[in-house]
């Protein structure tokens, strides 16, 4: 005698940002599904865009968190944590190092800030023998062209003069030379894999110091002034190492660290895609009778490739049905959204302040995924 | 060939309260559904209590409306709709006479309200041959023990001194005796349905005045004495006509409307059973794969046999999965809910204001019912 499978729900969103990690959000999902389906085969596979939260979105499926003494954006030491999720293999989140929302980054002003820690942190794994290594931009504090994580792998700026040019935008103002003889070699046997969604190249109108200085606390008057630095740079070493990086989409992810990494042979790639992949969502939704993701806000942004998008493209493909639940859903969108959701939902109950949502995330989706599921089980 | 069935879907909703009418709410969300299912069998079935709007939900079925001059609750002739739903039965909503919200009722202070008006009504429908009467509470704006229907059905009202005394929380003041000689012998052969929720008794700490009469502008000095009028009222009446209904549950309804009617035999039920049942919603109900209801707010109050309630019970009882749908839920009735809905969920899309959900309701109301139809045809 055969019985009915248990119902499979795939449960795969990424953070609500602000208010709760991407794991949070996974489990205060599968906590409402649990209330209606005792026995559903649930699948925890909580995602991130590359941003802040990738790392703790990748241990969660396994790996091995560890942690590495690097200068942090203002050169002052701090313990960076990583991610070993195979014998060669490292997920690296920048904002772990230089993030905007690190205590210590508020210490300088942008102008003095670096990414060399970055290219400390890679060494570090390089000498570890890792060779492959998904780096997720986003969440920066820094706009140095790469500067920093280049000098961090053994590059070397120099002034007229002769002395040693800090790798922060100040310090590029006395460039004149690069020297590449000491840039680790073992990065040309090594596989990097860039995650970002940013699609600006290095420099000019679109550019990284144009688009995201600003918010990082380049004030209005020097941006042309830095944007120069970081194109003179970028000249520099792309000459020294007959390679091009700077006009190529990316570039300008992450204050540059995008060229720099492009530069070293990195492949770009989405955020959301990289993680679905070491995460195996596709695996995960073989069989699946539902997918339910979500985000902090969705909107037409989220159109764009975002983490929600991602989940619901991969289980389109494998015949299963995607649900969208978040903390807002801008209606504006509806249309859009319903060509990839079945369903687009929010975490309220009623009127309600952002506040109060926020503050009580995590059991206004346990609820809402639970009234979705009792829906969901009424069709059956 | 055989082809599927299409989806016969029950939309049964009460109005949302001060934002749409139960007429506009099934509308909405019979647009929403129609977005997710072109072919749908959609059974539009708009409710009501028995309070305001019961009028227009029963009409939006079939029958007539109508419309009589007669008294308002401040003495001025108005035009009363009443509707006319088989060749001897009529709907008579009081909202429609005395309601609180009618515009005339501020000119006079409570005391001197009256329900002569219904009763002058109801006589007018049994000089037209009208036998059955269904008679929705709720909404009203006086407090005179009913002793103005039962003026406007022929009851005399006589002070000390032989003078006919208004009926009117003022005017019980001087009352001495009543002569029930004139009142209407076709009562006698009609048949009242009471649609109301309302349990309390006419008189006491529980009674009509002491919960209800604040509401409708009685003092809170006044309280105990305009107690006192409507007992001694009910007392002769009843003496007179040798029933009693003053202790019966419901007598506190409307101001003492329900004693007023008790007395003249009618029937005291819930009005949202009434209305179902006058609009059919059992037979909707057959054959059909899902009910949608809603109401402004749904809690614990819901729980009391609201309309909502009563729509999933029936549906229930066919074997129909019922989902709620409202301005906002109240998270700590979920619990209790979850008992009698599949799903409890409101319009808004994330944080927002009340006055901003409830001035959008139509269009949130269909936006939300086109989303829970994606959820449910995801799963079917």
């Amino acid at each position: 005698m055969s019985s009915t499978p248990p119902l499979r729900v795939v449960i795969a969103p990424d953070s609500f940002k602000g208010s709760i990690s991407a794991a949070q959000a996974t489990a205060a999902i599968a906590a409402g599904l649990r209330r209606v389906w005792v026995d559903a085969d649930l699948r925890l596979v909580p995602l991130a865009d590359g941003g802040e939260g990738t790392l703790d979105a990748v241990l969660s499926a396994g790996g091995k968190r560890s942690s590495a003494r690097v200068s942090g954006a203002d050169h002052v030491p701090i313990d960076a944590a990583y991610g070993l999720v195979a014998a060669d293999t490292a997920v690296i989140e920048i904002a772990q190092v230089v993030g905007l929302t690190r205590e210590d980054v508020a210490a300088h002003a942008v102008e003095h800030r670096s990414t060399k820690g970055v290219g400390e942190l890679m060494r570090r794994l390089l000498d570890a023998g890792i060779r492959r290594m998904m780096v997720g931009l986003g969440g920066s504090s820094t706009n140095d062209g790469g500067a920093g994580l280049l000098v961090g792998l053994g590059l070397k700026l120099v002034a007229a003069d002769g002395r040693t040019v800090e790798p922060t935008p100040a310090g590029l103002a006395a460039l004149t030379a690069v020297d590449t003889s000491g840039l680790d070699p073992r990065l040309a046997q090594s596989h990097i894999t860039i995650m970002s969604d940013v699609n600006n190249m290095l420099c000019g109108e679109q550019g990284a110091t144009a688009i995201f200085g600003p918010q990082k606390g380049v004030r209005q008057y020097a941006l042309r002034e830095i944007d120069a630095r970081l194109a003179r740079f970028a000249a520099l070493v792309e000459a020294a190492l007959g390679r091009s990086a700077k006009d190529r989409p990316g570039a300008g992810a992450a204050g540059g660290l995008g060229f720099a990494l492009l530069l070293l042979g990195g492949e770009l790639r989405s955020g959301a895609e990289v993680v679905a992949d070491l995460l195996g969502l596709d695996a995960a939704l073989e069989g699946a009778n539902w997918l339910i993701t979500g985000e902090g806000r969705s909107d037409a942004q989220t159109l764009l490739g975002k983490t929600p998008l991602v989940a619901a493209r991969r289980a389109a493909l494998k015949g299963v049905p995607a649900t969208l639940v978040s903390g807002a859903v801008d209606r504006d969108a509806l249309p859009e959204l319903n060509r990839h959701f079945a369903g687009c939902h929010s975490i309220t109950f009623g009127p309600a302040t952002l506040e109060a949502s926020m503050a009580d995330a995590a059991a206004l989706l346990a609820d809402r995924a639970e009234q979705l599921a009792r829906v969901f089980r009424a069709a059956r």
